[in-house]
């Protein structure tokens, strides 16, 4: 592999560097233009045809099949809808054949199970395997607002670094254990899709009230600029065990939660997301924890 | 009421204001707290004796029912767990009679409709009524990191806003539709609290994925700190009604989603919460809206 001959410090010059992009869906055309705009050699494929125009146009080498283009670079970057998409792309024989001796980095999104799969089939046949995560949307991609989690083997990250870098921002290199990045993901995705239900829930409801979504909006971001803050101090509660209830009891988030789900269907507007928060308040509350502070919750939910 | 005489513009000095507060739990104490260290002459009631302690020692009044305590200032401030207890309190005779021709300004939470009532049930007794919402923790009362959202008659909220101002922070009044703080307050709490589930279910996921939470924490806080932002734009685009999926349409969401759901109970940890946010997204897909963006269920969860 003409990686492994690559200087372990310093920043050597992406023109030496060559990847291959499966999947050209909005977030493989931005990684595959990043490579390109840093000066890597960038083999591309997609399972529909016709989706690499610009990128051919930008100097990308377009190949006929999956096989050809993961024998084209030492590293391959995968970023398809999920796990079931890669499963059917990578485990065709002449593919996995062709990537022995070679590199994976998995960048699409799936469950920490799927990743453990991925890797011990990786293993198997003799391929170099990475899992990763993007954090960040796709006009970050090639800019220093990327967020990227790795895991696997740290000797195969550092080796690949380099190349990674290419794509800009911020690469974490989360551990051996190569599920630990989908198991952030997930974690992170979590509170993310949560809070955008949330968000366009109470869209509505202010709507049902009269209140329009920018008069909402600015009102919204305070709500929003408190969390991050919270989450550390949380964090810390939940690590210790303390889940201390003063002055924000559990009984009290409940009282609540009661008024947010009595207001959105007076309006006729479906609260399964906050009953169900309610549900689970109530269920904490029921074991006897209902002085205590919200973060009992996270213990309640990994008890078995 | 001696607050008529109180000059229109300029700080007037806080000693000639008096207020009443009507419940000593954690915030009507730190309410109590913060009126008399401006030196607002303030008498209190709580329904379980022996709250006021410390607020005696520091110089308020103890009444011994809440119609004395009313009686004795112009303005009530009233600080309960919630509507019921509101009612429960005012809606007495002796009380309602006391209250004839001075203002409360109700601060206790609850959904909108409890507010439209109390606005009634004041005008129809002659009582000033105003409503408000406080959107921030009790350690905030008293300092300029308080937030407070009032409602009600224009010139009522002038006329008592310079006692209001001696509990510091940030005082917004929203309208003359005395609901409209309570409106505010839920969905601002329905952001708070959905995304604060959110945030103790990625805990518990990372946890039995061997992540700490203090490990999560740094890129949770990241997680957190886009919100905002993307807050304002979400916002823009639902009161446009344009509900561009670019780059990440609802089908990515949904999948996502249930990525989730899969990783949670495959730990046997309950994903009620992200089910019924999946729910939500997939019935917006099925009314034909998949390609585009996650604030379209804002506008389905609103039609009736
Ligand atoms: N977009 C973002 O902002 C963003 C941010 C962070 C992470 N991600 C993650 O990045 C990954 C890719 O996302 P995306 O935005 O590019 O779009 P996407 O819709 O999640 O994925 C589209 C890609 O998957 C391919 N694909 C789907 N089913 C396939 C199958 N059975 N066999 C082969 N290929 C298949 C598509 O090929 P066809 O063109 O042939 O359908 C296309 O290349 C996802 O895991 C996503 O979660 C995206
Ligand atoms: N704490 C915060 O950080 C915070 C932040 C923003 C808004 N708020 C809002 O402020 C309000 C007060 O909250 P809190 O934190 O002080 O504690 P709380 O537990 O919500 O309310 C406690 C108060 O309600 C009284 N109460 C309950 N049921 C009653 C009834 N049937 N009749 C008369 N009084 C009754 C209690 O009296 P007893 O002592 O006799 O039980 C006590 O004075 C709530 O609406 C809350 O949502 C609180």
């Amino acid at each position: 592999m003409s990686s492994s001959a690559m200087p372990s410090s310093g920043t050597p010059s992406a023109g030496q560097h060559a990847v291959t992009v499966l999947g050209l869906g909005p977030m493989g055309r931005a990684l595959a233009s990043a490579f390109l705009a840093a000066g890597v050699r960038t083999t591309v494929w997609n399972r529909t045809p016709g989706r690499d125009g610009e990128l051919v146009a930008a100097g990308a080498v377009s190949a006929a099949s999956p096989e050809e283009a993961v024998a084209a670079s030492p590293l391959t970057v995968v970023c398809l809808v999920n796990y079931d998409a890669t499963d059917s792309v990578l485990r065709q024989e002449a593919v996995t054949d062709a990537l022995k001796g070679r590199s994976v980095v998995n960048l699409s999104a799936d469950a920490p199970d799927r990743a453990r799969d991925t890797g011990r089939w990786a293993d198997e046949h003799g391929i170099g395997y990475l899992d990763g995560a993007i954090m960040t949307p796709t006009p970050t991609i090639g800019t220093p607002a990327g967020v990227f989690l790795h895991s696997g083997p740290e000797a195969l990250y550092r080796e690949h670094r380099p190349v990674l870098d290419a794509l800009g921002g911020t690469h974490t290199h989360l551990g051996e254990e190569v599920s630990r990045a989908a198991a952030y993901d997930i974690a992170l995705l979590d509170i993310f899709w949560t809070s955008m239900t949330g968000y366009v829930h109470a869209l509505a409801v202010a709507r049902a009230e009269g209140i329009s979504p920018t008069e909402l909006a600015p009102f919204a971001q305070g709500i929003g600029a408190i969390l991050p803050p919270l989450f550390q101090e949380l964090a810390e509660e939940v690590e210790n065990g303390t889940y201390s209830g003063e002055g924000n009891p559990l009984t009290s988030a409940v009282s609540t939660m009661a008024h947010i789900v009595h207001a959105s269907e007076a309006h006729g507007i479906d609260a399964g997301v906050m009953r169900a928060a309610e549900d689970l308040a109530r269920r904490t509350v029921a074991l006897g924890h209902g002085a205590e502070g919200f973060t009992r919750i996270a213990e309640v939910l990994g008890r078995r």
